[in-house]
């Protein structure tokens, strides 16, 4: 168990934070710490909200959270020897949820405030607090289901080079410049409400908040992958694009399916992660690595590939109208019909979203070749259940209602 | 080991089968057999193409294959009792291989011609052919891979209604009409040209066929599913649309990765199927289910997830433009990703990408709600190469060339 | 699919084989066949009791088998090249049951003919039909359970040396000289009695047969191992003692668990391996092997480790009596538990004895060294039980009794 | 993260704890503390031997330990309503090791002080130290060996009522007047030297001391088991004998192979165990229930089946003698082929012996009924060392020597 390199305050307000933290990428955020290739160190985060969202049953806090402050990142880190070009070597040796902050939470953000994968069919912000017993997570808000997490950073990265961020800045203001009043929007741009840079202040700071890019997308840093599989015990290969690299990391997750699709998806929490970092030089050129390559973790929750329940989907969607091999559309098809199916069990429909989000759901590409339709699956494990969920000769519609928790 | 209730024969073209096979979907296609629930019977099945491709080192006929031949299916077998609205739950209790066609096949095709899903990197014609030992696949044209089939039918379903069949045909007609000249099309309509209809003849089979579906998409019955984990041992359970279900079969894959990149991606053969059939009587209104739902087989390959590398795809395009969470430029992203870094260890880039397309890697929608990006992975089990792929600190670039065969 | 090398025929006894087949070990039983390393071959076998088993309801035959005619094995395969001192390269690319043998059996043997691991719990004769179901198990004497098999041969080897096998021949009749007339025997004794020995004949094969090792015990040959996990998919390196290192095989099991409990405990059939051989020269030394190492595969069934139920035993026998570290002992003492425990849902003691013996549980030595007790575990995996096996708090006693089929 | 219920100070002995802890079993060591069934808990546990063993060089306290102070356990907590004849249903939400226990060490008993598995191979003292880098263990003392561990207590039992306490006794001076000088002795009698009984003193104390069990072995109340199966995540149910159940814990094993064969066999430290515990009224009878029974943990490090490489042991020992069906001798002999492979790659046989003691290796019952030999293996995951030890072509004796670490 390494010292803590970073902490973070909970109690305190991400400007406060003692060494800085900052929610932004940019080349010129100082780093706050150094290690050499070859150290352990342990790095404490808050949650991506900065605590706005509180451990109640009132989902106002996720209608009105201002995403301008997200996501609240430690580090960066510096890595000395680190030059771009180079590969950085991210061991993730453990992870876990800081002594204080012994909860999680799910939203589903509004329409007009994020939004989220299916912001169309549930507009409206709802939320689900998760108590963790060790390894498993359960809901007070959503009844029948347990399993253990899957606990992971959402957002890791290396900070861009100035070349790389007016690259992203670029094409990202070329996709809002499409519909730029759209809701949700199609981007977020670089704005200055809320950018917290780590020590930079004044003109250089307000500088910065001007061209520093938004976390909310992955990129070619990494970023904000939602990987679940990166996880304790993992690996990854990050490319390196400026000098030291400069790693920062946050939004903890403890647990997530894949999609995340409840945008606040995941089960949000502060911890902490101890690294092991090292570096093959010359590395991306050496082995054409143009963004993150992740080695998962060996004491992943596993199930018998036979205890899992895929839904089908294709890209047709809820009026009817066939897309043209669009993944997203086949993705949101199959997650629609997961949804109706756990409600036949006496789901509510925001209940099921959120064990799509949270659980260790398998969101798979099954084919995308097959014109006109790609076909996605969402895999449902059973055991998660304490009913079983396979259909049979005598089940449900819409049975079992009682034995599930009120519903949010 | 049930006796065949479906016999192909191997040395006749699809029009001299008895019984008759067929290559569309339409409701008024005659079954050629009926079984009850509880039944246990097996059904052979020519591969996809009719035998047009051949295992021979030219890949001219994945370049001239007549694609309204496709695809060759065995059925219908009626399933007395079923109803619309009933779950035909299909138990594949094993799959294999026939006796007189031992080898499988991988195309890459033409852009001009049926395309795949890089068409734009890969617009020309490519073949792979690959021997089975056992459980394992190879190919003399690849070298360096070999993996453990999940052996399954690409293309299973249940005829659909006249009413459901009059929806596919409109929906993709309508997409059609948004670009009808482009190459590849954005749908196929359907078309008399090479229509296989089992035992209609006559003006019956002519109207048939100008009304029967097109293969090629999964839609709602199931259909060209493509999802690898419907393997021997595992369990579907289909919608039925018509009185007896009507269940057709074929398109049988010795392997496949997530996605079938290639179009012809998987590892085409000829093989059997024996099946257990039963029905949940409503159980579509029971269970709200509109689509396939599958439990996959406890006798998969697995790998530990520590043994994977993941590629993280983002969506962006090749060009630089940013589109709006889009999974498959994102799946596609992390694609070529990873065939340049296959490519780094020696391969070129077509071999790269029949092993993406063949072998049983994973594809998955990680995050789908980081506005603008969807964050798709793809991930590659270590296990199957005979060298190490991880990156390593003195790792490649372009090394090893010598130890892998001859490109095709 | 290789053709196959070596042929039965199921109508006809061992003695009329064509080629001939053997039931003990010896360095002079002629090969049948020869291949040269990098060789694929198919081996079809007889079941180990050259069909004196039947499936019929009665277990007279079991009660009266004579034991001197076990087990039928086919080969021996000379390997070309092959010298003492290498390593057998052996690779069981596939394996199934024959085309005119679709199903298995269970024999409880009698404690005067054979016995079994808890004979004097068991002394009376039993059995079990099994019926297969493409991949899967099912018994009409034992109802509730179903499980995917990990087929396997259970005896395989290569021909000893004459040292090795005097050194066999003496260290089994000190054994036997300590209580020659026990019963069941300590060990069986080179006898003529139905000795089969290929295409030995006159006064060489009596000579022969009065050296030639029984086939019972596994020895430094590999032998008898009924290691489950030589399945399917598998690799094993085995010694060669003799110049071609005359492999032999049979004892074809459907399934079994470990331990083999029951004696004829695996659900024995016939069937047919296919076979990759390759050569080690000078293996044993380099690697300091004196008997089979083996790689299982990737394709044996698979459960998730929370679905297993493990039962701890201790070397303390059932009258009380503590033994010192015998892992025998303890291993007893957790079937028995298992036993016990299964007989709480309804069944009779006998079927759970067959369960255990023929399903993929686990068997493990999980302390050895706790003095005075050796901790051994028999694991169940629960999702083979079509109800739920683990322990809640309105469960059995002997409940379900009447969900399950009829006891033998 | 539950408040500790238990607390353990490191830097005091065994004698000075508050709350105090014992290193016997006897229904009278009076509790000191009580929890409801539902309650979530956490238990600090100081290693087996009360700090004896240093993080250093030197294997002299290995040879000097005093047995008698072993196993030091916390407890015991007595759940409110638990009577004889219930199930106490155990379960390990999370386990960890202390903040100020950060490391771990293995240690080969001498034969006349403990002894071992092996120890007439290996009668002096050795030991490991181990490095925790998260869930990964590593050695300063063995090279090219890293594995995540399956952290778990090595013991955790209920009190024994004074009946069974008495049949313990009993049974275990019956085998020591067997051979009561014998090296290592055959069992351990009760002794009141190191005697440590929680609160009891005085003349109870003494009586108490005089009648207590020892801890080393496995009992009907779970005790000593070693399983390491029953990790973080898992389920026991454990037999109640007295009124409050008496729950004991101790002995944190960072990671074990079966069998523990060293003795101190697995990565022993310090930790912390967060508990939730239920009943099942009446469970032992219900269930037939007469030991512990473990539902494993989801979380396992896993690896692929084909990842591991498995030695066949016979009932055959090292002098050529052979035994009846003895699984002891036959786990033995798979042991010793795995040491003397191991050792063909550089390795020393005591960093063999280790290994197998230590890493996540799988020991199997694999046959049990073929006469004369039990058939056990010794499976070792090819994944946990940093080279190839698969066998091959062109592969050792004795070869890479330099890369592995120097021998202890």
């Amino acid at each position: 168990m390494p010292e803590p390199l970073l902490k973070v305050d909970l109690t305190k307000p991400a400007e406060e934070q003692d060494p800085p933290v900052h929610n932004r990428w940019h080349p010129e955020i100082p780093p706050v710490a150094s290690v050499n290739p070859g150290d352990v160190f342990r790095v404490e985060c808050k949650d991506w909200t900065d605590g706005f969202i509180q451990d109640n049953d009132d989902a106002s806090d996720v209608r009105d959270m201002p995403l301008s402050r997200v996501h609240i990142l430690s580090g960066p880190v510096a890595v000395n020897g680190a030059e771009p070009g180079d590969l950085l070597v991210v061991d993730l040796l453990d992870i876990g949820v800081l002594p204080d902050y012994q909860w999680g939470y799910t939203g589903i953000f509004a329409r007009d405030n994020g939004g989220s994968f299916l912001a169309d069919v549930f507009p409206e912000a709802r939320k689900a607090i998760w108590s963790f017993d060790g390894i498993y997570a359960s809901s007070r808000h959503i009844g029948g289901v347990r399993f253990p997490g899957i606990v992971h950073p959402g957002q890791m990265g290396t900070a861009p080079s100035a070349d790389l961020l007016a690259r992203w800045n670029r094409r990202e203001q070329e996709l809002i410049s499409k519909d730029p009043g759209r809701v949700p929007p199609l981007a977020n741009p670089p704005t200055e409400e809320n950018a917290i840079l780590g020590s930079l202040s004044g003109a250089e700071r307000d500088r910065v908040a001007r061209e520093a890019a938004r976390t909310v997308p992955p990129r070619e840093n990494c970023g904000n992958h939602d990987i679940k599989n990166l996880s304790r015990g993992a690996r990854a290969w990050i490319p390196v694009y400026v000098p030291g690299a400069n790693l920062s990391v946050g939004d903890i997750h403890f647990s997530q399916g894949d999609g995340e699709i409840t945008f606040c998806g995941a089960i949000e929490t502060a911890g902490w992660i101890d690294f092991h970092v090292d570096l093959i030089k010359d590395g991306m050129n050496r082995y054409g690595i143009a963004n993150a390559v992740v080695q998962p973790s060996p004491i992943e929750p596993h199930f018998s590939p036979s205890r899992y329940l895929l839904f089908e989907g294709i890209s047709v969607d809820d009026e009817g109208t066939q897309h043209y091999v669009d993944a997203t559309v086949s993705y949101r098809d199959a997650c629609l019909k997961a949804i109706r199916y756990l409600g036949m069990f006496g789901y509510d429909e925001e209940q099921a979203y959120a064990i799509l989000s949270t659980a260790p759901i398998e969101g798979r590409v099954s084919a995308i070749v097959d014109i006109p339709s790609a076909c996605c699956t969402v895999g449902l494990p059973v055991d998660i259940f304490d009913f079983d969920i396979r259909p049979s000769a005598d089940g449900p519609a819409r049975a079992d209602r009682g034995r599930l928790a009120t519903p949010r």
